[in-house]
């Protein structure tokens, strides 16, 4: 149940720098490296000599170099040398279309041909230095429609992250869902609560007061394939909250890319945007280090929940309210995919050149 | 060939000691945990919200609060609560059988409404302060009847544990073994030995001379599904030896519980209990240490030879006059299997309460 | 695609220097050891008392005695004794024919029937105390047929060895193959080129300027059904290379036993034999080290490749005019496997002894 002709994160810039990158993404194995041009390209990991993975190699020049007899790939997945041989005739290998864009590597992995720059989410944050951004990644051994729940239902955060960013009052408020087309969003709102502990470190950060009764909001937007971002925040009480002025509220957006690996693994692309002393490098990496931390808290429960539902895949899941928003993400996920099926027993349209500009 | 409608040991009081203890037992995934009057639940390993495992949870008053989403799991395998949540109609959760008795929780895999709780062995020495029992678990990777075998055999003793129980002698005594029922008895009496190093210790920690010439005696009990005790001791030679008086000898029960983890690996539970100087709990740490140590023997061979088993199924085994314990058993526990599937073929009876006393 | 009426190498003496060893060989278990005499025994690795793999136990007097029971297995598959037990009607176990020469001890997994311990390869250089050996044992995960082509397309080292033996000259020269019977030889001869870190210190030991420009060579022998052996050395530059005058070059020849543990891993013997200073022991222990060092570097790669391979098993390779080593060799293999099984299909001729003298 994978959409494949949409946009993934395939990986970050620090990811191929100077190397290339071997990842598995929607059941493809590709290597992702840098051309000439400084431009990403991702193939299939196989290097059409002898089948050695090309991610093995070393990228010398904008050629990605295998690391066994040394043929030279180039970004159109056509060997373009190779010591003492003529490569004319060797057969390309498959080309992903790849785009570089928001501080992401984004990879299609479906038809080629309907791939379409255009299509990748633009994240207004990304190039605005308002905002700085910190984030990290993790293999996590469970589907991407268990962390898509997770991500839509905080009330978790009250079990999984009691330490942190849980709090009783969370269970208390009851989320509210809606559906705008394949946007759907799950919000709640906490009224005159105490902050807990990551929001106080934020508040100070912020030099606002950390000791005194705030109102908390998260508001977790879902748009397809598995892109969740979440406005969160704290206001000092009685400013209005969500909607509080600036000098009374911190506030962030907690940025969630999840890329299938296969059916059951993903590799979880997490991070937090804010707007709020964008160019403190320190704040950055505490509320990164923060985060991560607390991020890894989820990876037994998910894989642990995976591994009970293979074992059995055909009990019935309870949808309660607080389950509103991964359910309506799974319902568009399934016509997505659905749509795709009936698109790929239709005739094939005309090729268009396989790579996004 | 696992017998379903029987107790077996499922774990000890201290691994639910204040958390819940996910244990798979005959291929069913339990968790077991003490409800709000310190009663032992087992139940499906299984959330009824999303399937998460609720071993990954805590106990709160005598409930079972999910780790994922706060639901609230009742020891009936009903969900008694969860924050903003109406819970009448949420489906239950199987619950198995399970009884505390006698130092051990004993849990009943199969159909549980043939579960009787006086079906559950009667270890007279459990509760009788002149007794003393130390022990231990350990899971090891092969089938349950294995271990059985290994238990009924002991002249593996003298290769296994050459260094501190085995000893040539046992091998130049033949064992006799009957059949009272369901009960396989596998006995052995040497006379006139030197005894061996985990005896002497016994027999110095009993104030008897380690340095005399010893009779002795191994008597194995099996009964169904596997449970092993073995009467062990040793008696100053001359002395009439299993029979002999308590002053001239030292004796204990090797008591051993094996419970199916599934069809290739078990939970061990292991221990001794003994009726000399039971108030001294550094000789029962001493006992019991000694012994892990021998048991651990154990392991590498029979995870071996299930692997061989595995690669070879059809291929015949011997049954020699040293095995006939073993092979009794199997015979026992294959009737009971082969009842158990007629049974099930056959119409159902009415459903008890599904939980015993 | 293995060829089993043949001799593998199947361990060194030091792996059975008082013990027994079990090794999986093209698929079988067998356990090895050394019997009365001092002749060395391959069984199955099985027991045939309760099945427990014979190479848990130790060796007395040149019988096998089983870690389990007891049970003494002689070199002919026969169970000799076990304590208490009349042995005479045990089943025996399936022997392989087995041979000590050249310093390996060599097996032939197949029909015993065929075995002829005329078809081990002659090495001439084993039992001559002009030359020195050492050599030491890798298992890779991959089939053998890899394993082959690497050696067979030294063209490898410029990538997967960059630092120590590869240089870009390799690339520069066409190597040639041709093939006689069921030999197939590839060579490549470097002219006036630099010495790569591993010769200059060879030369260095030979008493020999390591910074003059020399001629190199590599002439590559791959016999069925996966030996390889490799003549390499460098001369100083103009004095006729590979024919050039023991004081003017230092070589040496590259020794490899690939026997396959099953389909796609190896036990891979690695050794170098040399013609200079052959009483040198630390020279012998020097360039063993670096050999290991070296040959390590090409596992990463071809596990991966292996597993690359099974995930697009239907793909086709390339085959090169620097493939044609392993190509050819790979044809021969696959002629030999066709006519094996041809010969399994035919009547069985009138088995001989069952075990190579």
């Amino acid at each position: 149940m994978i959409p494949m002709n949409t946009w993934y994160v395939a990986c970050t810039p620090d990811e191929i720098e100077g190397k290339p990158l071997g990842r598995q993404i929607c059941g493809h194995r590709m290597v992702l490296f840098r051309g000439p041009e400084g431009q990403v390209a991702a193939l299939d990991d196989w290097c059409p000599h002898r089948g050695a993975p090309l991610s093995l190699g070393k990228v010398c020049e904008g050629k990605l170099v295998c690391g066994y007899h040394g043929l030279q790939m180039g970004c159109e997945g056509k060997t373009v040398a190779m010591p003492g041989q003529r490569v004319r005739g060797f057969p390309p290998v498959r080309t992903y279309p790849v785009v570089e864009r928001h501080g992401f590597i984004w990879v299609w992995p479906g038809d080629a041909a309907r791939a379409d720059a255009a299509l990748i989410p633009d994240l207004f944050w990304a190039n605005n230095p308002a905002w700085a951004y910190g984030g990290g990644l993790y293999r996590i051994g469970c589907g991407h429609q268990l962390m898509v729940d997770n991500l839509m239902d905080l009330t978790h955060e009250t079990y999984v992250h009691a330490d942190s960013i849980g709090q009783p009052e969370i269970d208390e408020v009851a989320p509210v869902t809606r559906v705008e087309g394949e946007h759907v969003i799950t919000e709640r709102h906490m009224q005159n609560i105490s902050a807990p502990p990551f929001w106080r470190m934020a508040l100070r950060h912020n030099g606002l007061a950390d000791d005194v009764p705030v109102d908390r909001w998260q508001v977790c937007h879902f748009t397809p394939p598995s892109h969740v971002m979440i406005e969160v925040g704290v206001a000092h009480a009685g400013h209005g909250g969500y909607h509080a002025p600036a000098e009374h509220k911190v506030s962030s957006i907690v940025v969630d890319f999840i890329t299938p690996e296969n059916d059951t693994s993903i590799w979880y692309f997490w991070g937090m945007t804010r707007n709020f002393r964008p160019e403190d490098a320190a704040l950055t990496a505490a509320i990164r280090e923060g985060q991560g931390r607390i991020f890894a808290e989820d990876q037994q429960m998910l894989e642990q929940q995976q591994a009970n539902h293979l074992r059995h895949p055909t009990r019935a899941l309870l949808g309660l309210n607080t389950d509103a928003g991964g359910v309506q993400a799974r319902r568009i996920v399934e016509r997505i995919v659905a749509a795709e099926r009936a698109l790929a027993a239709a005739p094939t349209p005309v090729a268009g050149a396989g790579a996004a500009a």
